[in-house]
């Protein structure tokens, strides 16, 4: 269960219907590889909300705290404002086969297309899974396309299977937040790829839970953290805008215990899904918020944030994997330093 | 009284000796304008331990949170990777003033200089100060140079007389940590403007004390925050370095109740006080730390941030001007809440 | 007389009917300080074509190609996206009197006014200008703005009266050039401060007329170049698009046979006059150029700070000052090595 | 021939022995894919002159003038500071399957190893090569290394095959330069992957003769363009004055008539070969040059990057391909425009 479900308040804004980023119409999917001993990973596609993400461009930003890390992409979307296919998550090492998997996606869907730039972001899954076997394949991507739906599970699935966050169980998790902005009301999710942290570092909706939890089992680190954030927004922003919004996740991030140590890259990627790129040489109109009207977008960014992080970990489940065990976050316990 | 004094704990590692940046030898000196109904303003000057900072100069560099603000000085050091001068705070319209001063003392220590890159940050103390009649003088600078000291007081002075935080008395705090690196103590220190944040937000050792404080007197914002942060450590690192350190600053400033909001102009310099630029045109040797370091002193700058925050606001007393008043913090229902 | 004036084809656009920023409706403004033996300096003012620039704000971005420099103003333009002051050039000590003197003028326009951000820029005019004497006043400032209008003069007057280019007289210069898009015709233009260069590098339409100068009198530099670039254009552009635009001021400035040496600080400011920034919080429709239509503005900002440059050094005279001797270019040997 | 051999003199500076980032101990290898009517591609390696790049990382920066591009492997370097693998340029398309092979070459050479940044960098050969069929394969990695060597192909090789520039035939161009700072000698090399321009902006030693090759045949282009340029240097550089001499390879990029269209992504890679990056945990002293010696090496990289694009163009041969043809540049014709 998500927060809300098990009580537990994250920031004051009140969630999407389905707390998640598909409340903007994004659709997730999973392909899970569970293999032998020591194979625990996967892969996890985002879908925007047009027919063809290569025509149907969608306005997009980066912002890189920690760039301990391999977001493959990352370059022409800061330099031409928009995002042009799917967003794929997975581990370090296999993010090149999913990057050629998604072009070969985009040229089926445009048999004239002579150049794409898939966005593909990692997460270091070496602790539960033997990262040097490259087990993920391309037609893995295929399968997680197809499973893509609004409905989509969270926790150790997909890119998450085998992912540690806290020296807990890590992975998938999102929510979303509902605001209203001169009159209108836009919604802002979070969908995060958790895989940082220290244990005595984990702080849920405030509550240093961690510090309390250090001689629980299943301690230890690699010392290769990181984390991968996908936020995305029915708000009209520009390009300049959503890296705004991009930075915002990091407070989010920071009030659940991250610090963005060394090891950790830890990255995010924003995009708004109310408006295509226009394509034509003329110049054209599109709609965009004034800046002033954007702290409420940004607290909203920095919650949804906080509380994909804790859906991680409160949907994921021990694994055992690679000679080691990532148990899941005690959630009676947590509630219970939580609840009055 | 500061955090740890009151028994308030943020983070883990200990302070340092005077827990403030003096512990890297920095002097800090207030000049503070109290005059009329409507002057409620200062400045406040931080002078590198070196004889003469233009010709010593230090290892430096710069992050920008919101860069709805108009830091002096910023493009240089980005570039060059050092500072040459003392780094002033002071109000937003008077930052220029300020600069002139600073200009002036650089000339008078390095009669044969041409250039200089003066750092002046600031914030807008607009709600207490009449910040439009420019009362800051050259002279002042001058007196605040003059007032430098490792002994320097925090609260409602120098630059943060006028400032506001949380909607209640902002100004300048400061807090040090320190840490211990491959068999080396190493201390990093943070010194903050604090004029940001709305009430609600507020948040002390992770307890969320503003929204318990709604009822309290004083609410009301114009809308325009600002943080500026100085942190300065004698850990050797380069100017790449620095950034990742400064970058660290805003996950205190997000765990204190900070969101960045748009009105909010939060920017961060970071100094490494171990050793000074080289000049000559001859390659020369530089110690410093691998990255592979660095996480402790990621982590000790968020806390010393987070605290220098509080700092700020548990010194700060209530002051009236320009129409308007900023309670003190209420420091005892503080502790109720945050002690057992 | 400018370069087309004297048969001198820079690219292949052609220019506008004043080939200067005012094609855009930008009003330059000089003051020109020409005291005593050592005193050689000035400002100068653009008033972009708005009635309030602190109410009409127009969308605008930076670039720093080289950041030994000390632009006032760059950090808020690059988080918002837009210019809300006109733009002053000065020398490098005087940026804060001129800075403070623009608050003053915003002050008097907007009587409510409680933050701005004034855009200062710099070159180091120390080799025929004292420049400790920091003999620009606050007053100077408002004759600047007096004075300006759609014709202007360039060379060395107002900030470039004691500025070298090339080791012979720099200063202001400005062009422009007119293209085609999608069947509209839009302007871009680039008015620059040229204090830049070593002889021996410069090169005019492509010729390396330095090379044949080298024993012209009058050589001898401080090393302490720079150059500052103020584009503007009407089409309309956002501020992503502007920054695209600023760099390509750098192939122009490379095309004079500038190589930005560690000394030199060469920035760019751009900016469109096609519309302003809302201000409201709904929604609010702009226009912009999709970016598959950039490539002409793109080569046209190059071929019109190249001619800047070069006009800047065409129009420019003699000046003696500070003890030292610039020698105006040698037109007449130059059109000798260009013309056939 | 290369530039200097044909009696085409670029810049001032001498070139070092073999006029290539040889110079340096980069070897470099090509695996030239040739097959049927429509493959025309390849992928060309550099490799570091250290025994395991992995192990003895180097300092390392970028610069990215038009990021409509792929780079792979920016944002780690940018972040880190350092490169840990080789660098290999291919075609658009098969990036991705060039770093994934990268990846195991890698884990061949550090079985231990569980994270890993390949560099992979890119331009579209489209016009003469059928991207869409991905013809690289993993192999063709492991033999371009296998193939690497002090002494290498320049023009239509490698990830030259298929490429274009100024619609003449473009490739791989290398070539070096030599001065002396402070008694000592360095070098700089530049290798470029020239796959951008239009013929009427050619433009050699300063002679435009591009605009007089307007009616020979072969002109078209598809309007993708690119140009991905490496720079290495044996001057002992941090990261930050790395970024500085990435910064100036754009110089050379427009001198030879580069404006760096929407459409060419213009990105450039520079690492040092003076030392490698401390890996430990206590501080340790690294030797660099101050940054007041740079401008030498920053003109050095100007000259490399030029005649880098010059000899790329001199050596490509006429290629067929995918139902186009590319001449390459007339030689001939060309002396004659430059030569007396």
């Amino acid at each position: 269960m998500k927060a809300p479900e098990l009580g537990i308040k994250i920031g004051v804004f009140e969630h999407g219907r389905r707390n998640s980023i598909a409340d903007l119409g994004v659709k997730v999917g999973h392909k899970t590889l569970i293999e032998g001993e020591d194979v625990r990973t996967g892969i996890t596609v985002l879908i925007p909300p047009v027919r063809n993400p290569y025509r149907e461009r969608l306005f997009a930003s980066t912002f890189v705290m920690n760039g301990f890390s391999k977001p493959v992409g990352f370059v022409q979307v800061d330099e031409l404002g928009y995002i042009e296919t799917p967003i794929a998550l997975t581990n370090t090492l296999s993010i090149y086969t999913v990057a050629n998997a998604m072009v070969k996606h985009m040229i089926e869907l445009n048999p004239d297309l002579k150049s794409v730039s898939p966005l593909v972001m990692e997460c270091n899954d070496a602790y539960l899974n033997n990262v040097k076997k490259m087990a993920i394949k391309e037609e893995h991507y295929f399968e997680a396309v197809k499973n893509a739906s609004l409905d989509f599970e969270e926790g150790s699935v997909g890119a998450g299977t085998g992912m540690s966050a806290f020296e807990f169980k890590g992975g998938v998790g999102s929510s979303s937040r509902v605001v209203e902005i001169g009159g209108e009301e836009y919604t802002v999710a979070s969908l995060v790829l958790a895989n940082f942290g220290r244990r005595e570092d984990l702080t849920i909706a405030g509550v240093p839970v961690g510090v309390k939890l250090k001689d629980y089992p299943g301690k230890g680190t690699l010392g290769r953290g990181s984390i991968s954030i996908v936020v995305a927004t029915d708000a009209p922003l520009t390009a300049r805008q959503l890296k705004r919004l991009a930075k915002r996740a990091i407070v989010g991030l920071a009030r659940t215990g991250g610090y963005a140590y060394h090891g950790s890259g830890d990255v995010v990627l924003a995009f708004s899904t109310a408006q295509t790129v226009p394509l034509d040489k003329e110049p054209q109109l599109i709609s965009f918020l004034p800046d002033n009207a954007l702290s409420k977008l940004f607290k909203a960014t920095a919650e949804a944030t906080e509380e994909a992080i804790v859906n991680a970990l409160l949907q994921a489940r021990t694994m055992k994997g690679n000679g080691h065990v990532r148990y899941a976050l005690p959630v009676g316990e947590i509630l219970k330093m939580l609840l009055p």
